[in-house]
Parts: C-alpha cells; structure tokens; sequence
C-alpha cells in the first residue's frame, strides 16, 4: 500500500487589508494574488478587510447632506455596507483564479458586541462558521469594523476599527500570526516623509507601539494593539504591494541589546491653552480638570508652574477639534474663580522621543533637552511616561525637532 | 373630568418606494416628507425601499469588472448594500424632520426566503419587531428586494423584487392598503410615451394587471401582482412626484359596467424562429418545446401552420437574449428529424389587448384584426388568453399598431 503524502496543516494566518489595500479593483486583484499564495502554501487563512479607498468618508458625506447630526444607530447601518462590498468583490476576484472563498458581514459571522454606536467593543466571536469554511478549504473573507449588538443592531468599531477587527479575530481563532497590510511598508524610526534617513524596524514591543501611535503614528490604532498586547498575538505590520518583510509587533523583541531609543514622534493636531493668575487656592486645578473630563474633553498635557506671587498660570493641552468647548468652559471656571484671562495657542506641535531602553537607560531626557536646546528649539511643556518623553515646541520648529531628534539619538 | 380625545387608529400602510423615487438626496427628502405627512394622519406607516437610482447596476458593472461570471452568492451580498444604504438615509432625512423612524436590512428584520440566490423567493415575514416599532409610533423602513435565506445567507429576490418586498410585507402585516411610488403616475390604457392620448386608469384587476404586466408593462413585477392576488391586497400604483391619485390594482373594480378593453402593451424584446419544412409526423414539436424547456428557454407564441404537404412550417417566439441558444437547438433538431432551414426574426414587435371584459363580449379579437388590416398592418402571428389578444407585427409598425389599436377601441 502506497503512503499518502501528510498534507501539512500549515498556519492559521488572519490578514488585515486597509482601505488603501483594496481601494480599486486593480488592488483587489493584488489582495487576491497574495491569499490565494498564503492559501496554496497550506496555510488556513482569515481575511479582514475594509471598505475601499474613500468609501467611508463619502457615505459619511451623504448622511451629513442629509442630516448634520445623524442618529449613531443609522450611521452605522450607512457605514457598515463599505466593507460588505470590498468582501464580496474580493471573494469574486479569488474564485475568477479558481480558489475557494466565501465573504460574511461582521453580524453574519458573529462579532457580537456591545451596545456602543459608532465605537462598539467587541465582546465575543462565535467561530463556528469560519472554522466550518476553513476546514473546506476556503479562504474567509470578513467584513472588518462590524458587528452585531447584543440588541441585534449592526455596529461599527469606531476609528481603527478593521484593525481591531483583525486582532479580535486572531486571538478566537488561536491564530498563529495576524498580519496588517498597509500603505507603508512596517513601522519606522521617524516619517519617512518627513525624515528621508528613518530605517524600518524589524520589530518593536508591544509598548513602544502603544506610545508610538498614541503619540502620532498613525498606522495602528492604539486599541487593536492592547487587545493584541493582552492576549499576546504577534503582528506583522507590512505594505500591501511589496513582498519585503514588515515590522513585527510583539511581547519582547529579538535583539539582545535594546536600542534605548526605538522611534520620534511628530504631531500638531493639538492646542495649548492657559489659565493666567489663577489664585493659589487647593481645588481650582481638580475643578477645572473634572470639568472637561465630564464633557468628554481629552487633556494630554499639563503643567502648572510654581507660584511665586499668590497667583499661578495653567497650561493644558486638548486636541484641536475640542479646542472650542474646552475654551469655553475654562474661561466660565476662570471668571468663577477669580482668575485672569485664558489664552490658546494653536501653532504648537509635539514632538517624542519613545523606546522601552528608557526604563534602564538614565540621561535620555537630558540628552533630548540639550539636543533641541543645541539646535535652538525653545521647548514650551514636557511631559513623560516610563518608555516616553514629549516635548510642546513651536509648530514651525516641529519638523526641524523631528529631524535633530533623529540625527541626534543615532537612529538613521 | 375632562375626556380626553380618542386618538384615531389610522391605518396600516405600505409604502414602497423605487430606485427613482429616492434617486438623490432631494428625492429622500421627499419621500421623507410624504411618509410623515401619512404617519401625522394618525397612519401606522411602512416603507419599502430600492436601492437609490442606478446603485444595483453600478454594483453589478463592478463586480462583472472583477469576475464576468460571479457567484451568485457573492453577487446577493454585494447587491444587498444597496438598499441598506437608501434605507439608513431615509432614516435619517425623517430624524431630521423630528419624527421617529428606523431602518432594518431585510435579512435583520425577518424577511425568510429559500436559497436560491440572486432568485430567491420569500416564505415568512417575522413581523415581530416591526410591530413593535410600529406601536412606539416609528415609520418603519425596510431594505426591499432582500431577505435571510434559511441557510443564513443573504438573498435577493431578483427582478422587481421590491415590489414583492412591500406586497409580501402588507400580507405577514395585514396591511389596508399598499402603496407603490413610481415614476409613472398610475397604470395607462397604454404607454403615454408612446400614445400621448392614453387615460390613466382609475382601477383595473389584478388579472388585467397581470396581464399587462406579462405583456410589457413595466410598472410593477408579475410575481408581485400574483402574491397580491393571492392575498386580495389591493396595491395603489402612484407617482413619486404628485399628489395626484394613481391607480388601484384590486380583485374587482367599480366600475359598473366592465370596459371590454382596459389597455394596448407593445413589447419588441421577442425575436421569432421558424423552423421550416418539419415532417409531419407526431412527436416532433413536442420533442422541440421539451429541449427549449430544459434549457430554460421560455417559449411565448407558438404557431404550426396547416400542412397541406407531407410537411409543416413551425413558428415560435423566445425573448431575445435567448436567441442565440434557442437557435443553436432548433438547427440541430431540424437535421436531426431531417427538416429544412432555420429562420430568425429579430425585427417583430407584440401589439396586445387586454381587458377582463373580453370573457363577456365576443367579437373583440375580430375588431382588433380589422384595425390592423384597415391601416394595412400585416399580422404575422396571432396568440390569445381568456382576457388578451397578442399580435406579432413588424418591428417598424409596431408603434403604429398601438395608436391605431388605443384609437380603434376608443380608450382616449
């Protein structure tokens, strides 16, 4: 009796294709190509995927030329149609090359969530269904940024959510790897935009990507890397139209010596405000700081300075978009309290210096400092976590920061 | 005490409205307005929506870019955005207006079907939480032309699906009244496009409907006419953009006296084969006919002329995008069964007359010949049923034939 050749099991893989991944249907064709490659090396393989290009924003469009104030629940009945129909046309693109595929929504399949409109948590997945095409042979493909409420309504993730998506499904399925297919081609030392020399990594913790992107970089949404950190699925961030290795996102990364220094920051979608003369009574700062916190205003940075006379000022900043309300209410708390006048600034931008080295490594802050102060960048607030430190400058000096920042802790 | 004063009951209402009548932006915020004005009246109002103007055929050109033969599973996820889309606008465009409404997918509201994609046919409505919208006072809108298979897949029901949405929704509702927004404004003696002097009919029976419906008018699909029979809906057939009353399609009209003629329908989507010099032997046709049904080839008008030789000439209509198939199995039964040459005719048109009146009053199919050989119209095949009349003529005196015909039987 002849032997039959073990079919290898191969790895259960889940792919996140972004929208710029599947933007046309050239590109759809790409994403096929590349899980049909996975499938036939006897890998079992998820796709998650978004809507195409700019499809999000223009149904977005449409509601608000119908509604400026839209209900959440029929937004995301309008918002959760753009992936159904990336999923669907991609299935077609795999079974035109004469692979197995079969699309589902995020309700259909079973991402339940939480009653949240617009940025819904998912709770659970119920996998019965993906496990039973798997085991076909097909390819999955699943709507990314979806799912099903406990009260049976279709919700969307909110922000970053196919990336969520994503990392969600890895870890119901025990995947062995969860790769996000992106524009860029992994995650680098600085923009390459911005800073030509940046070098990609070959991977980065868990952590430092937590800091990196709630500080700016916008290639994974923060949320997605928690659940990724929680449940230790590694992720492998690479670019959709190239076949060089991406950046691995994981618990501890490979190299033997930490850099101290993994990656530089560069955002200035935030406002400073300040509270002049503020009277040195205990309450005033808890008072204000409650107030924004009930109005949904996010505070990133605070500082208050010593007060040398009976007075002192407060400085904060809040994100541009909640700029308004947050002006508001400071200036009613001011005039309340006895205090001056509040001034905001909008020409601010932050720049940080992020790596897990830090924690071990003394003198980093020290180093940043003297590094902007040698290139004549006047720094305005600073604040630091364990594996991070951020500095307010001038925004005309934030690109010029970046850079000397960069050049100065060696990493290109 | 003061009694407080009763509130009305209102109807339950139906409304359905098509691909035109929420083309754009302006026309959603129309049939927003329309639906409040009825649901102000105290009415229980639901509607029915098609996916906004040309999006199913934008939808299927996309995915025919990708696959030229898609899946038909596939091809119902895709299609079903449509719908979902026009739906949570609608919502929308009623929210702003102050009024309460929500959208459901027809597969999130309990619309059962079989599983026949692309085609499939309803079986139960679970009216469950449509009720319960309702009784808060909410227009209920729901995504036409889809449902949930009982596999758990989505499902469309293929052509005029929308209408079968709306009648099948009136009979699991047990609605008083369903309505149809179009973009005609009622049911014509016959297509004022094309005869300017043609009367809108105040009512006409679902047979007449039927009838008309079979014989090319495109207002309502024959499926929906049917289950509305079945069920004695009567359906008001409207115009999207007026006031105006249209026409009620019901089991018997006022009127007291039955007109013999109701309407003239011409269609020129047939193309006709003869099949020439057949032998005279019994078996042969019935042979043809049974080969064109397994292929799904459907036959409209049959003619065998009288043979007076050993042979016969056989005549027969299909619709034109079967040509090409019926012509291929009718040359290889013509060599088999040792007959002569195959001919097709793509230049005919269908002039009929339909109207219930016709059981009780003889002489209308003479009339009609007479009217066409007075204006030297040349009938080429002739086909009747209970309450029609069809005639084959030249493409070129088709619309010729209409006038003449509308004029003849005094419908102006």
């Amino acid at each position: 009796m002849s032997k039959m050749p073990k079919k290898r099991k191969g790895k259960l893989i889940v792919q996140k294709y972004g929208g710029s991944s599947v933007a046309d249907v050239a590109k759809i064709e790409k994403a096929a190509q590349r899980l049909i490659s996975y499938a036939k090396k006897g890998n079992r393989v998820v796709a998650v995927i978004s809507a195409m290009g700019d499809t999000t924003d223009e149904l977005v469009c449409l509601a608000k030329e119908i509604n400026p104030n839209p209900s959440e629940r029929e937004m995301d009945m309008l918002m959760s149609t753009g992936e159904q129909i990336s999923c669907s046309l991609l299935a077609m693109a795999i079974h035109k090359r004469g692979m197995g595929a079969i699309s589902f929504t995020g309700p259909q399949v079973g991402i339940i969530t939480d009653t949240y409109h617009t940025q819904a948590k998912i709770l659970k997945i119920e996998t019965d269904r993906i496990k039973k095409e798997l085991i076909k042979g097909s390819i999955v493909i699943i709507a990314g940024f979806q799912g099903l409420s406990t009260a049976l309504e279709i919700t969307t993730l909110g922000r970053g959510g196919s990336d969520l998506s994503a990392v969600a499904l890895a870890v119901f399925l025990k995947a062995d790897l969860c790769e996000i297919y992106t524009d860029v081609e992994g995650i680098y030392t600085a923009d390459p935009r911005v800073v030509p020399e940046a070098k990609k990594l070959k991977s980065i913790t868990f952590d430092e990507m937590l800091e990196l992107s709630s500080l700016g970089a916008q290639i994974m949404h923060t949320r997605a890397i928690e659940v990724a950190k929680k449940f230790n699925i590694p992720i492998h961030v690479r670019g959709s139209f190239t076949k060089e290795e991406g950046t691995i996102i994981m618990r501890k990364t490979s190299s033997i010596e930490k850099p101290v220094v993994r990656g530089i920051t560069l955002t200035s979608n935030e406002a400073k405000l300040t509270l002049c003369n503020v009277p040195d009574k205990p309450g005033i700062a808890a008072h204000l700081f409650n107030e924004l916190g009930c109005k949904n205003i996010n505070v990133d940075m605070i500082v208050q300075n010593v007060s040398h006379k009976r007075t002192t000022d407060i400085s904060f900043t809040v994100s541009k978009k909640g700029l308004t309300k947050a002006l508001k209410i400071s200036k009613s708390i001011s005039k309340n309290v006895g205090a001056g006048e509040v001034i905001s600034d909008e020409t601010i931008a932050k720049v940080s210096v992020v790596g897990v080295g830090m924690k071990s490594h003394s003198g980093v802050a020290a180093r940043c400092f003297s590094i902007l102060a040698k290139n004549k960048i006047n720094i305005d607030m600073i604040s630091t976590s364990e594996i991070s430190i951020s500095c307010i400058v001038k925004k005309t000096a934030g690109k010029k920061a970046l850079k000397v920042l960069h050049k100065g802790f060696k990493l290109g």
